[in-house]
């Protein structure tokens, strides 16, 4: 059973033996797989520890955005969790493969996953998977957001690497019940709140918070991934139209007062917070769109 | 490549597609499989989000050990993450069906594995994996234990259940990263501390701390899993030996000024920590070999 209707485009396995280097069997660095038949070992650590780290990339009318950005963050998170560094080259290609070998749609979703691979191999494995993209329409209209508590202080990624603050791992259990706990409240996602009171990030995505002309995101080191999407529109903001962007901490009430706030992700795009909890906060359907164009890569 | 050599008994595998009932397709609740070859869909939850639980069961000659205790726990993780109740009926027999199907060996370790299942299905994934335990020795001989901030506060579960402290879930990358640093730290496991200072569990393991003629154990209610190992200990000490047990908030000055700790699993069984960082600790060579009798299943 799938989720996608049946006339939906098929998915496209690729799979890349060849991430750290060239494989030991000497074939190729990634070839296309069966998508549709088991791939993974059910010793593999990412089933048995949810250990590995990932990276989704947005390609939208056949063209992937922010390639290199994403690769480059898919290396830092293997620093983080001591994974070889993965050849991103071999990468690269292997995101170009699995798009040139997927139907042409509007919006696909790509996965790039890599784990620590099956128990006492010492091989990673790596795979990377195409999908048509959810239907994130109804979240790019505004959506209401729930404030959860995430449990660490903002000073957890310098006081306690091993937490992993920060790192795209695969062990997102606690985003996924966060986001089922949202859904209980009424709303559609989630924003992390600090156990010191600021605003973090979405379970899948980066805040965005506007106050009159600047632009601003959570710092990196209060324990957030440094998120892609955020760099693309702070870029489009102060070269295109002049505005200023910043890193700051801030608290819910602080958001709550905003002009305008969003989560950001490579797929879902700029969704607007509409409602945070109670309280409610000015949309911009327009700046939001223009959002949309630039994340789409079509600046 | 494989974790043990060419002439140890090979893994064995059960599915159990009859785990929340029926099997779709008529077919039996669940059947040996091959290990030896992927079984698992790269879009399983398990994979794209470490999204689900497990347990691990010791058998000693043939013999699990606490198969009911464990699968209540299951249940209760289930219940934590939302995930559909499993037939435990079904689960214990298929328990008993895979020690059956490997070879007789004298510790095996048994891994019950459920997950939220393919993407989209809306159907659990189930799987049943037995193999030769590692070699524990050097930890049951006494070890160095380091001690790491687990960043959260004993009272996480009451304010935050979207944390899923207490769950047994598949995320574990935070779990894992804690133990390589401990090895960064020449220690072989860990003792997670709260936010708040008290001393919890390891990463896969429940802490056992002796005060004279008492035994000890950190309480649930602080964001630890209940431990199958501590209960069977408890209950010998108990009626056996006619000693105290209780639940406590320990210090970690409190475990060094300890008369004895251990951590226990139900695969490692009692493993004293010799050392908490770089202070030592008292240990009972015979007490030990007593513990892990009784948690063989042989009081």
């Amino acid at each position: 059973m799938s989720a996608t209707s049946p006339s939906a485009p098929a998915p496209v396995l690729v799979l890349v033996p060849g991430v750290t280097g060239a494989p030991a069997d000497g074939g190729a660095a990634f070839h296309v797989a069966d998508a549709t038949v088991p791939q993974l070992s059910v010793t593999d650590l990412v089933a048995t520890r949810g250990d590995g780290i990932f990276e989704t990339i947005g390609a939208f009318d056949g063209t992937p955005v922010n390639v290199g950005p994403h690769l480059a963050r898919l290396a830092r998170s293997a620093e983080m969790v001591d994974l070889p560094a993965p050849d991103l080259g071999v990468l690269a290609d292997a995101v170009d493969a699995v798009i040139a070998a997927h139907e042409p749609v509007a919006e696909l979703s790509v996965r790039v996953m890599y784990t620590r691979g099956i128990e006492g191999a010492g091989e990673p494995t790596c795979w990377i998977h195409a999908r048509v993209s959810d239907d994130w329409s109804p979240y790019r209209a505004g959506m209401k957001v729930a404030a959860l508590d995430r449990g660490l202080p903002t000073s957890a990624p310098a006081t306690s690497p091993w937490l992993l603050a920060g790192a795209k791992t695969l062990s997102y259990a606690v985003n996924m019940a966060a986001v089922r706990e949202a859904k209980r409240r009424g709303a559609a996602d989630v924003l992390f709140v600090s156990s010191d009171g600021y605003a973090l990030e979405g379970p899948t995505s980066t805040l965005l918070v506007r106050r009159g002309d600047t632009f601003l995101t959570t710092p990196v080191s209060a324990g957030v991934l440094a998120g892609t999407s955020v760099q693309t529109l702070f870029a489009w903001l102060r070269e295109q139209q002049g505005l200023a962007t910043g890193e700051e901490l801030m608290t819910l009430d602080d958001v709550a007062a905003s002009d305008g706030a969003w989560l950001l992700s490579s797929t879902r795009l700029a969704a607007p917070i509409a409602q945070l909890d109670d309280r409610e906060l000015p949309t911009d359907p327009e700046l939001t769109a223009r959002f949309e164009r630039v994340l789409k890569g079509g600046i």
